[in-house]
């Protein structure tokens, strides 16, 4: 048995997300054929390091597959890459131990969010971006950014509806950058609930746009819901997973 | 009579180039059309700083119009962006004096060539960048960058076939950066040749590849053409006039 961890880079602008589903084209079945083709089955069954929503971008997910016999990983990628759409390409292949597995096996995964601050649209940063229309206090949101870094109750930062038990999870770093018109988030953490990187990029949003004070960030975290907007998948990119 | 200056960004890979052409569907049309919608007629003429070509991008293009009567700038913005695609954007417009012309009042226009070094497909990349799949030498480049620059006969540099009396132009400055995998090429200059642009940054990565030497830019730029490619249109991006 061969275990093969592949790096894979997707614009998911046109998917439903990674995972398959009954309605929709899914990252994940479109490598999964890719796959398949290059080894001369249906589809090849990958797991992935994280489930990426509708739209969400990634330049570093991770995922792992198990096949018989020799892998030449150069020869992957190039084939595999040729009968892949433009928006989805295996960036690395290589051998790994039986032991690996793309998700358990993850130490942690940083995301990035991306805005943009203009009155009108930037059809060039649309693609993965968001856009806000007013500047933003970027040093009032790298104080709420501390304030949410950390070992928290992220339930008032998860998806409206979602019913998980056990909302604790550890957000290693959370970096607000900015560099004229665009803002960058970059958060590193083991593990994120459905929802929470977006939730909580939003929240610094209304911070820096003054409708949220520190205190309110830290109502958000004693885990009581304020009403605030989801940022769109647009501007999430998976970037890496470190293992 | 009131001009307006309009500052407008596009992403060119759905359009035959900024200007109105008998096959496919030009930058230029679409804004003329919206910019109509606004006003109340089928369409307004506008004229541009240069004509991108096919594929090419814009985040600074500049087009005027004259019409009749008041206009608000803001709202023009805002009332035109709502009727244009997605990947066409007014960024700004102005009032301007009637002298103003938007391509013989330009001083200068700053060209951007931006790509990336990776033996695989960047998906995320690929939208406004091309694709070299070797390690590329930027000293090597810079080197030759540094000969480009000045008023020189861009002869050898200018789209095969064409054949324009007059071929003397100044480059005022082109630099090259590296970060990580991603190269950007900053060209500025009074006016081009035709694939000028394009055509320098290729005879660039021949020599960042070893294939071309400083000798073999000199002799290009003495006047004998030598092989080499036009780089992809996708990579350009007209970044801003000067006036």
């Amino acid at each position: 048995m061969t275990k093969i961890k592949l790096t894979i880079e997707y614009l998911g602008t046109a998917y439903c997300g990674w995972q398959s589903q009954t309605n929709g084209v899914s990252v994940q079945d479109t490598v999964e054929r890719a796959l398949g083709g290059f080894f001369g089955c249906e589809y090849v069954r990958i797991y992935a390091a994280g489930r990426t929503d509708a739209g969400v971008h990634a330049t570093g997910q991770v995922a792992h597959f198990v096949t018989d016999g020799q892998v030449n990983c150069h020869k992957l990628c190039l084939g595999v890459n040729t009968s892949l759409p433009p928006d989805i390409s295996i960036v690395s292949a290589e051998q790994v131990s039986d032991d690996f597995d793309a998700r358990r096996s993850a130490v942690s995964k940083t995301y990035v969010y991306r805005l943009y601050m203009s009155p009108t649209r930037r059809p060039m940063l649309d693609v993965d971006h968001a856009q806000v229309y007013k500047r933003l206090d970027i040093d009032a949101m790298r104080r709420a950014a501390a304030l949410l870094t950390g070992t928290h109750d992220f339930t008032a930062f998860r998806k409206q509806g979602s019913n998980l038990v056990g909302t604790v999870r550890t957000v290693n770093s959370l970096e607000v950058e900015s560099d004229g018109e665009e803002v960058t988030f970059t958060v590193n953490g083991n593990a994120f609930l459905y929802n929470q990187v977006r939730n909580m990029c939003g929240v610094l949003v209304e911070v820096g746009r003054g409708r949220f004070t520190l205190a309110d960030v830290q109502t958000l975290l004693d885990g009581t819901r304020l009403h605030y907007k989801t940022l769109p998948a647009r501007g999430l990119t998976l970037e890496q997973v470190f293992y």
